[in-house]
């Protein structure tokens, strides 16, 4: 079976076609600037040369349209008919309480997804875009729905809810509800592999830190607790994304300033984290570099993204009493080894033991970075959020036939 | 010498008048309902029955007046005269970062606490009506201010910065500033007397649970990091504040229910934590009966609170990299034998191991609830704000007559 992969934004789609008889990628690529005056195409067919192409591309059933030509193109595509794609899965942030797991896509699915629309507006909007264009595109091919909160939907009440008036759950479903969900789920199961040992029995800390950027407590393989909230707004510090911040800091602020809704979500979203503290950018590269060049600002959005993310692994360590294994992925997490350092050091009254060697070690595969002493295992997953959802699509389509 | 001790709210003050011979209180009591129809003083000397009496109190100034009244009554009182009070010491909330220390009251400082109502806007002004007051009743007696956030005037950038925009610190001073500094100060002190143990080498997490709620990191003597932001609703879930919850929520919430700044800082301070979730009440006593008697809202509050105050005492200890010694301070920190218990028996990991026994014990003393094969000391230490303005009083009042 091939399965194409989206990940539709308001004006970008990812896409990856998989060969799931190997689980190969037989080609990804990125539309951007949907609806602008020159889109850019970049196509990358595994093992050959990538291409791009500039056109006009006003929405995303054109979008689709162009995919679907360059994977079939007679000199750079990957396969010679649409009809050899007999699924389609698409990542949807927001799930609500509605979804608990993957979905295939039907009247009843799409009507959920809008009615999410007020908790995500930045992202429900896109992915229903998305379902929309390759329906039109696609027709009779089954579409599945993989949701980056499902995940979470196993915490309990005690960390889902906010300590505010019962009526704004009752009316709005204000809660926590966590991202990253496929991620956090994939990488907590690909730590239990490595290790050769049960799932069921490990107590793990999840650290996904990329650009956006949470931490999840898996337990037994659940999630018991995760750093992002109603929205992904709460709990680390991210490239520009606050994190936590005391809430009166919002109306004071929006009074000072004479700011609308809009306006202080933009500041708190787009403008602040890593960006904001360092004044230089919101990547940990150049925050890396800079502070490595003495820049004081550049140490210091370092040291304050590391200090909130060390004191999130033990406030997890507590809610779980005790970790067995904290797992680093995204780009972040898998790439900065002055991070992971920093952090595993001050982490040693858990019995944490960094192996200097093995954390300087780049790879694409699972490692352990810990020492053969150290109390708890650290490892290195890299994360691959799209297999997870060309298997889930995978499965479901396959039960349907069944 | 004697020191009366003021801590003025806007509509009510509290009082303690020490005899620092021997730091013993010779009376103490409270005026409420300051400003309206009909007054209540409650006058309580030391060894004898209390006093109670209704009248009209239309300002502080009358209040103080009717307190030196009681103070040097023929029946009730426990002076002959007002010039036997050598020195009064207040309770200041907001410190800013004016007030590293506790400070003599001159037209500085006056000023300073002044500039800090903007922060401060429920509890600075009614600090400056106390020292008013004062002034008018007592002149040319010294006072001297003590402030909430003195204490935390040794946290880090790093823990006290929010990673928003910087203008925003630079313009309107938005940091973390934390409370309950005396109390912090007082029992973290108390427990290194009380372990024979040299302060400097102790990492100690002190738990100041009452109606109001904030941990500190105490590193050494020091605070390096506390729960309180820029105002007191940050942190751990309380009696009516809702501690941490996503910032994105403060926005969405104003939008949906048409809430303005203020509207909104009163759902959050006034009408959430333990009295939104139980539904019941904002006092920890009346929750831990409704649970026992099988409440499930009342059993959700408690679990909520316990859980958000344990993932606290693990974010310290990742903090600080360990930690020697957990302190239980304040009217729900020294009186609740379940909650203590609940917490302990989840931070098994961190080496705590609870004494029941001990932990039943009630008593007015600094005490330890852990057994002996504890690997971190857990003290329950009775706070004492009112001695310690009183000796800082007596301090700064004594070096200027040096």
């Amino acid at each position: 079976m091939k399965i194409l992969v989206i990940n539709a934004g308001s004006s970008s789609l990812k896409y990856q076609l998989y060969d799931m008889t190997d689980e190969s990628v037989l080609a990804k690529g990125l539309v951007e600037r949907i609806g602008m005056d020159s889109s850019i195409v970049t196509h990358k067919p595994t093992g050959r040369p990538d291409v791009t192409e500039v056109s006009e591309i006003l929405e995303h059933t054109t979008a689709i349209r162009k995919v679907l030509a360059l994977l079939t193109d007679k000199e750079n595509g990957v396969i010679e008919s649409v009809d050899e794609i007999q699924a389609v899965g698409h990542r949807v942030v927001h799930g609500g309480e509605f979804f608990k797991e993957s979905a295939l896509v039907d009247a009843e699915a799409k009507s959920k997804i809008r009615q999410l629309f007020d908790l995500a507006p930045l992202h429900n909007p896109a992915s229903m875009l998305g379902i929309k264009a390759t329906e039109a595109n696609m027709p009779g091919v089954p579409q599945v729905v993989v949701f980056d909160t499902a995940f979470h939907q196993t915490m309990p009440e005690t960390a889902y809810l906010y300590a505010i008036p019962r009526v704004l759950y009752n009316k709005y479903k204000v809660r926590r509800y966590g991202m990253h969900g496929t991620s956090h789920d994939f990488v907590s199961k690909a730590a239990a592999d490595f290790l050769g040992r049960p799932l069921e029995d490990l107590k793990i800390i999840t650290c996904h830190i990329g650009n956006g950027a949470s931490l999840t407590a898996v337990d037994g393989g659940k999630s018991v607790d995760t750093s992002m909230g109603m929205t992904p707004l709460e709990g680390l510090m991210m490239g520009t994304r606050s994190g936590d911040l005391d809430p009166a800091i919002v109306p004071y602020v929006m009074n000072k300033e004479e700011l609308t809704v809009n306006e202080v979500n933009s500041m708190l979203n787009k403008h602040s984290g890593l960006l904001a503290i360092s004044g230089i950018s919101s990547d940990m590269r150049e925050i890396t570099e800079g502070m490595e060049k003495g820049d004081a600002h550049s140490k210091l959005a370092f040291d304050m993204y590391e200090y909130r993310l060390r004191k999130y692994i033990g406030s997890y360590a507590a809610a779980l009493n005790g970790v067995d294994v904290i797992v680093f992925t995204a780009g972040v997490g898998e790439n900065s080894v002055v991070l992971r350092k920093k952090v595993c050091e001050n982490l040693t009254y858990l019995g944490v033991e960094l192996d200097e060697e093995l954390n300087a070690v780049r790879s694409g595969e699972p490692r352990r970075i810990s020492s053969r002493n150290s109390k708890v295992e650290v490892l290195v997953v890299p994360t691959n959020e799209e297999l997870v959802i060309a298997r889930d699509t995978n499965r479901i389509v396959q039960s349907l036939n069944a």
